[in-house]
């Protein structure tokens, strides 16, 4: 009798769940993306917030680095604006540059326009998932919305900042504004989440890209109950929640709080030490320095094993670089790094 | 008989060694600068490297902030890739991007142009430092380099990065180089600093502005000797050395460690926790979020006062923001802010 792959086997929520795989799992933030040369050719003449709206295109998006690197994951390709895209919100993406929101947020009388999300508004996104479902068999996909502090930052901003200053004016200033803007945030967020869950996401991660910006009172005060809003919102759809930002050594243990399965970690703190600030009951994520990459095999090599055994610390482990695939990446190098993960010897 | 106050008196002076210094010493890293209409006035019609150059700006704009605030430090007006400049180094500073390196750094023979400081190369900075102590009587000044990390940074990429890829690929592959370019660094830092003390500086900073982009393992491996180097040169001058960095949490310990007397902590790490982590035997600069002070004042003020609190952990405190001042920061706001922190209640 052969045995046919499942979800269930999946090493990925193995160590999603605190059990222990066969193998260590593997997947890269960005791994869908301007790495590849096939994600390059298929979005020529076609924009970002264009190809995350087309179903056709988030499906052989997200394949792609499945197909090449055998990693345990698809991620769901799309981007953190997409659900105020999918209500209406005037922004666009704009390429070397980032989201950038038409009106950027001063007034409560705005946030009228941050309403529910209907089925219709992302039917192509959960058609989307619900195609890669079938098609990755075992494999699971990982649903995704961006966190309800970095949503706010670039709809306050009206666009990337290095040191949020609007934001953080807005959160010091009027924090009744602050915190219904980010109540909408978590609305919407959630909303997302769920749908993609719904459409066939095993997992889910909530990006809070911005986070390392707060020190961990002002998280704790402004941002954290709004985060832990959005994962106790799919609590119930039994998927495990990865909660991840940059920068964000300070408060890993608020973000795990905040209702994470998984914390995810960027590589400037080693997995066991991050393991000690978020406590033995959840597993990590992470943290290999996107750069790492760059460099010769063997040091890259040398350091996944460094990474691969400090998270050994952990309850699980997910290994994945500690931020996303940096554009100029070789995809030679990621796959060579994925067979090193996959053929390590476990414990 | 009346009694003049000199630099031994100076609070700031005082709290960099440890004493308890009547009030709390406050000053702010970039008061000279964008935020200040009387700097922007001088500023026009003259480039930022030509005014680092000429010594009547230099010394116009080091005062600027010390008349309008009566803060208890100035800091010498330049910027950190100016003794570069002034060996001939091919370089801008490019309004609204940063530093600009004609050739990045990408082999051993490129190192040859990073020759020794001779004097004549900065005449014009050592007559600013001297010009400016005589005008500055009693309130210190502070001199201040770029470590070794964040020029060679610069020089790797050819300008401000954010993901510091080529500057790690190069420390990952090439170590030889690696450290032979930051040892040239550490030289060049430490010619200038020693330049500015001699020319009468009370105190340098020596600003390692990107090396929270390292983790501790690599900053203790390619980077931690070279700026130890660079404070250790100027040992024997007896003043006090202050090392700064953004995003520096896991690293605050090791470089207190490199040889300064105070670390600079941003806003991410209250300084009690700074402390334990520094250890006991030196001081501490910082920390107010450098976004706080476009928030109502009395939201500053209590800030200002639990970075006060926190501070006083610690040996010794010397007030300031966790970055720089913001260019759109209100001048009113940081003139509050200084009386504030002045006329707090020490302990």
């Amino acid at each position: 009798m052969v045995s046919i792959p499942t979800l269930t086997d999946s090493a990925f929520l193995q160590a999603c769940r605190g059990e222990r795989p066969a193998h260590t799992p593997v997947w890269f933030m960005r791994q869908a993306g301007r790495s590849l040369p096939e994600y390059l050719a298929i979005r020529e003449g076609t924009t970002m917030l264009d190809s995350c709206f087309r179903t056709d295109m988030v499906v052989e998006i997200t394949m792609q680095p499945v197909r090449r690197y055998g990693v345990d994951a698809a991620i769901f390709f799309s981007d953190i604006v997409v659900p105020l895209k999918a209500i209406g919100v005037d922004l666009d993406i704009v390429p070397g540059t980032g989201p950038v929101v038409a009106e950027p947020i001063r007034s409560q009388a705005q946030l009228e326009q941050f309403r529910d999300i209907e089925p219709d508004d992302i039917a192509p996104i959960t058609d989307a998932v619900t195609a890669l479902v079938g098609e990755l068999g075992s494999t699971p996909l990982i649903g995704f919305a961006g966190a309800p502090f970095t949503l706010a930052s670039y709809l306050v901003e009206g666009g990337p900042s290095r040191d949020h200053r609007l934001t953080k004016q807005l959160m010091y200033s009027d924090p009744e504004l602050w915190h219904a803007l980010l109540a909408r945030m978590a609305a919407i967020a959630s909303q997302f989440l769920r749908a993609q869950v719904e459409a066939g996401a095993s997992a889910i991660q909530l990006f809070d890209s911005w986070a390392g910006a707060l020190s961990l009172a002002d998280y704790e005060t402004y941002v954290k109950p709004h985060s832990a809003t959005v994962l106790a919102s799919v609590a119930d759809l039994d998927v495990p929640r990865i909660h991840f930002g940059v920068g964000t050594g300070e408060l890993l243990h608020s973000m795990g709080d905040a209702g994470a399965d998984v914390v995810g970690v960027d590589w400037r703190v080693p997995l066991d030490e991050a393991v000690r600030r978020i406590g033995p009951d959840k597993a990590v994520q992470g943290n290999l320095d996107p750069t790492v990459v760059f460099a010769p095999t063997e040091f890259m090599q040398a350091r996944a094993a460094e990474v691969i055994e400090a998270g050994r610390a952990a309850k699980g482990h997910v290994f994945n670089l500690g931020h996303g695939v940096l554009p100029a990446t070789d995809p030679d190098a990621l796959a060579r790094l994925v067979d090193f993960v996959h053929g390590y010897e476990t414990a």
